[in-house]
């Protein structure tokens, strides 16, 4: 594995991580500077395209209930396709203060920018749910 | 800590994650493909030497049931020994659609193969499971 | 992102899993290794300062039951200020024999001291229990 390659893939899982922190947090502005102009945020509920639409939704997701989420990523599959673009899947758990609640699957094109990673697209598929959580009843609503 | 150490822990922790992938979905010639010809494969239920035993393993461990299962890699420790050999010990979790399942410890030696790490020993240690789960199901069969 | 850089990530990341694994079992010594002198381990319970005081609480917080306890930590966010200084924030998940228990957050200031990264201070919070388990009892009685 060349050096550029080993520096690409830790960019890529920092950029992983950052994700899961500014989203547990509401830090939308953070989020939001974690994609690049165009890019694709693809949910069980729907496609946004573009930061204004991927903005939106995470205003909208906004929720009262519960007060602490936690996303536990793991398992984390990086390819490098070029110097300035990869491909990513992982795993992501998440416990609200009742403990698990929904878990599933991300798939994510990256691309750099410079010496920035950002996400060019990125799926999030839930895999599983707690029957009566938090994400069955808000799925319910087609708001997760 | 010397760039070929960080280039061998990132390659044997891509190993690791690319393991759970492929075996979550059932991809027994990819999940091969990460194993030296002479690997031993531990687990519970015994000891497989050679790939042609790694592959019955696996071909003997599907199960129609459950449909989904994901394996959470993380607590991942790392130590080169040389710079073609490496040892390394993470924790997982399985989840199934009815949430957490099992859990365990996973023990591995890896070597480098010009450009590629591959497992010449993995065991698999159980270390908790839900009463009344697949697993414990299939432990009782000693499937696992 | 610099290959010194790169580097210090790998060894920040090496750190925060080697504690777990030592802290599972039950391994004091090298568990303290992993601190500077002058460090400052902050829990829900109070804020340890120096080696002889982290040591106390390890061994303090020996306790018979459970008998595995198993600190599964993701999320990691690493931020290096300078190339001998860094900050990260992490998840943990901590089971026992009868699966999660409770969870929380790691914040982390690691040094560099020649070679080796140490922590300089961490504070671990728990964000959630499971009602009735292990965490929750012991956090009834201020020991956790």
């Amino acid at each position: 594995m060349r050096d550029w390659e080993v520096a690409a893939r830790e960019a890529v899982r920092d950029l992983l991580a950052r994700y899961n922190f500014c989203g547990d947090r509401g830090r939308f502005e953070e989020l939001l500077d974690l994609f690049a102009e165009d890019a694709t945020l693809v949910t069980d509920v729907g496609t946004h395209v573009g930061k204004p639409a991927i903005r939106q939704l995470f205003v909208g997701a906004v929720d009262p209930e519960p007060e602490r989420i936690r996303h536990f990523t793991s398992t984390v599959v990086i390819d490098c396709v070029a110097d300035d673009r990869a491909t990513a899947r992982s795993y992501f758990q998440v416990l609200t203060g009742s403990g698990l609640d929904h878990w599933g699957t991300y798939r994510d094109v990256l691309v750099r920018l410079g010496d920035i990673w950002l996400f060019s697209r990125r799926e999030a598929r839930v895999d599983g749910m707690v029957p009566g959580g938090w994400a069955a009843r808000r799925l319910g609503r087609r708001e997760l």
